[in-house]
C-alpha cells in the first residue's frame, strides 16, 4: 500500500506516500457539470443545518510527480476558482463512502466507476457559524458547529484515465505554488504543503 | 498508548491523542540555560554546515489540556521570543535520541531524566539557503538544503513534575492564539493548529 512504512520511515516515525509520475494519468472529458452558485453558498448550509444538522464535507488530495516533483491535482472552475474533489457527505453515508462517490463523480464516467483507496485525514476544518471563515480547530466554546471539512490524502492507482467535466480544468500544481497563497487558492488548499509535509514522498 | 485508535478513530481515519489538564502537570526551576544569540544563528549554520553537512533538528510538541481546551508547551525566552523544547541533532545521534535529550535538557533536571515517549512526525521544514526562511517542503532544485527540522509529538504522561531554566518561562498557550500569528510566534509555531487537526483529542 501506499503508505507502507519503509526502513527509514519506521526509523523517523514518518510515513512513506509513493508518487507517480504525471505522464501516467490520461485526461479525457465529460459532461458537463455546473457548480453551484458560490454566492449562495452560506445559505444552503444554513438552510439545511436546519433540516440534518452540521453539513459533514470531504475533500480528496491526489498526488503525482512531475520531473520529481510533488503536484496536487486541483479544478479550476471558472478561470479564478480553485477546488478539490469532494463535497457534502449525505446523512447516513460514512465519509469514506462519500470519499469514493465525489471522486467518481468528478474523475470517472458514471458507467465505469473505480474502487478508490482512500487514506489517513490530512486536516480537519471547522465552520463555526454561518460565515465564510473555517479554522483547523474546534473554537472555543462552540458547541454547535456548522460544518466539518476533512481532507483524505488518496492513495493513486499506477495508471489510470481520469474523466472530467468538460467545464472543468484539472490541474497539476507544484507545492510551491500554493503555499502561502490564500488570496488565489483559498486557506485550505494552500495549507496542503505543510499537511505533506511529515511524508517522504517516494518518486516512482 | 497515547496514539492507540478508538472506534471512532478507525472509523474515520484519524488517530487519536489523550489530553490531561494542565493541573496534572507541576513547574519547578532549575539553573538558568543562556541561549545562543539569535543574531549569529546562521553563521554557526553555515559554519557547521562546512564540518557536518545539513543541519538536522527537531522540536517537540507537549500538550496539555484547560478546560477541554488544547494548549501547547511553548517557552518564552527573554519575553519576546518564543520557542519549543529542541534543537540540533548531533552527528550520529538519532533522531528519537536528540528528542529525548532536548526534553530532558530543558524540562528536567540534570540529576533525574525521565524516559521519554516520542511520537509521530507532525511536519518537516527545509532550509534551503543560509537564510532565515523555512519551508514545510524541499523547494525545487535544491540539492543541498542547509538544514532539515522534524517537529514530533510528544505522548505527555499523566502526570509530571518539570524543571524549567529559570530564566525561561513555559507557558500554556491555546491553539487559537498561536494560528494565524507568525509574527509573534513565527512561521512554525503558529502552523501548529493546522497539524494537528487531523487528531481526535480525548480531553481526560
Ligand atoms: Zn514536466
Ligand atoms: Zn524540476
Ligand atoms: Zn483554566
Ligand atoms: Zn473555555
Amino acid at each position: 500500500s501506499m503508505f507502507a512504512p519503509s526502513a527509514f520511515s519506521v526509523m523517523s516515525h514518518q510515513p512513506t506516500c509513493t508518487l507517480y509520475p504525471l505522464g501516467n494519468y490520461n485526461f479525457e472529458k465529460k459532461e458537463e457539470i455546473q457548480p453551484k452558485p458560490k454566492q449562495q453558498r452560506l445559505d444552503r448550509i444554513r438552510e439545511k443545518y436546519e433540516r440534518e444538522g452540521m453539513r459533514n464535507a470531504v475533500d480528496a488530495i491526489l498526488l503525482v510527480h512531475d520531473h520529481n516533483h510533488p503536484h496536487v491535482l486541483i479544478f479550476e472552475v471558472h478561470e479564478t476558482f480553485y477546488r478539490l474533489p469532494g463535497g457534502k457527505i449525505q446523512p447516513g453515508e460514512s465519509e469514506i463512502d462519500g470519499v469514493k462517490r465525489k471522486l467518481n463523480k468528478y474523475l470517472r464516467p458514471a458507467d465505469n466507476p473505480y474502487d478508490w483507496e482512500v487514506g489517513e485525514v490530512l486536516s480537519c476544518w471547522w465552520r463555526p457559524s454561518f460565515e465564510k471563515y473555517m479554522y483547523p480547530y474546534l473554537p472555543a466554546h462552540v458547541t454547535r458547529p456548522k460544518e466539518c471539512k476533512k481532507l483524505f490524502i488518496i492513495p493513486m492507482p499506477e495508471k489510470c484515465i481520469f474523466t472530467v467535466p468538460r467545464n472543468w480544468k484539472l490541474l497539476a500544481i507544484p507545492l510551491f505554488e500554493v503555499y502561502e497563497n490564500p488570496v488565489r487558492f483559498g486557506s485550505i488548499i494552500s495549507s496542503i504543503p505543510l499537511i505533506l509535509s511529515r511524508f517522504n514522498f517516494n518518486c516512482m
